[in-house]
């Protein structure tokens, strides 16, 4: 039996789906509160992503559950003689369906999105603990070139 | 006599300097086009950050030269329950300034306005090769916690 995997522009329903697999793992889970009903910052947030159409909130969907997610976004600029850039955040498979590809192909869908809309880079930063991360990017062909550097402001 | 620098949102007028920032070292002199007139694709990338409430093209201005700049952006996200990220690009002073604070006044600056935004983090990323400039957003007290990845798509 073929399970069809299908890519699509996240629902607001999705977000419980979203957020649940954000929280999970060891990251995440300090940062995320995945409870019933979620937060209302959440779905504040999702409005603000789905009327921006520099913003793309994905799901991958196997048999009408939400089984990934990816946060592609669009980033004009001066440099690269006013390149467009892609940049993606907040990437997950749920635990349940890894192993399988999915992500690589999540990826690849996203990927061609950047290169249908000209964009002339895919950028993303994982955390220097996330080794498994840093394989699985280098597979999709992704160069480890950069130092990403954060401040927190809280 | 003391300099006062001011720091403001970028006016079109501004390109020609703002390039000539981007395109005057190693990385960035091959791929700008710092010339007379401008490629017309700066001045649409220009446009389109103008007008988004998401991006300020910032510049520091000294005697009415301008002698720095970087590119601020807010960037609406599902993780960290609904946060807000500040991320900044393209961060340029004019080599015949640097070494007086200017660069770390204008991040200073443009930290301030993200805070002032809500943003939870700041986030940036360097070449590895820029060593400097790690010591620069160290001095700043960003962490660099990430690899940066990127995929060329050209």
């Amino acid at each position: 039996m073929t399970h069809v995997i299908l890519f699509r522009l996240a629902r607001r329903e999705d977000l419980p789906a979203i957020v649940r697999m954000l929280a999970d793992d060891d990251l995440g889970s300090q940062r995320e509160r995945s409870v019933e009903p979620l937060p209302e910052s959440y779905y504040t947030a999702f409005e603000q992503i789905e009327r921006d159409s520099n913003h793309d909130l994905i799901v991958a969907e196997l048999n009408g559950e939400v089984i990934g997610t990816l946060h592609l976004m669009f980033l004009p600029s001066i440099s690269f003689q006013g390149g467009l850039r892609a940049q993606v955040e907040s990437v997950r498979v749920d635990k349940m369906c890894q192993g399988q590809g999915i992500g690589s192909d999540m990826m690849r869908w996203a990927i061609e999105r950047a290169k249908n809309r000209g964009a002339h880079v895919v950028q993303l930063t994982t955390h220097m603990s996330r080794e498994d991360a840093h394989r699985f990017y280098e597979r999709l062909e992704f160069k480890g070139t950069h130092l990403g550097m954060k401040l927190s402001l809280k």
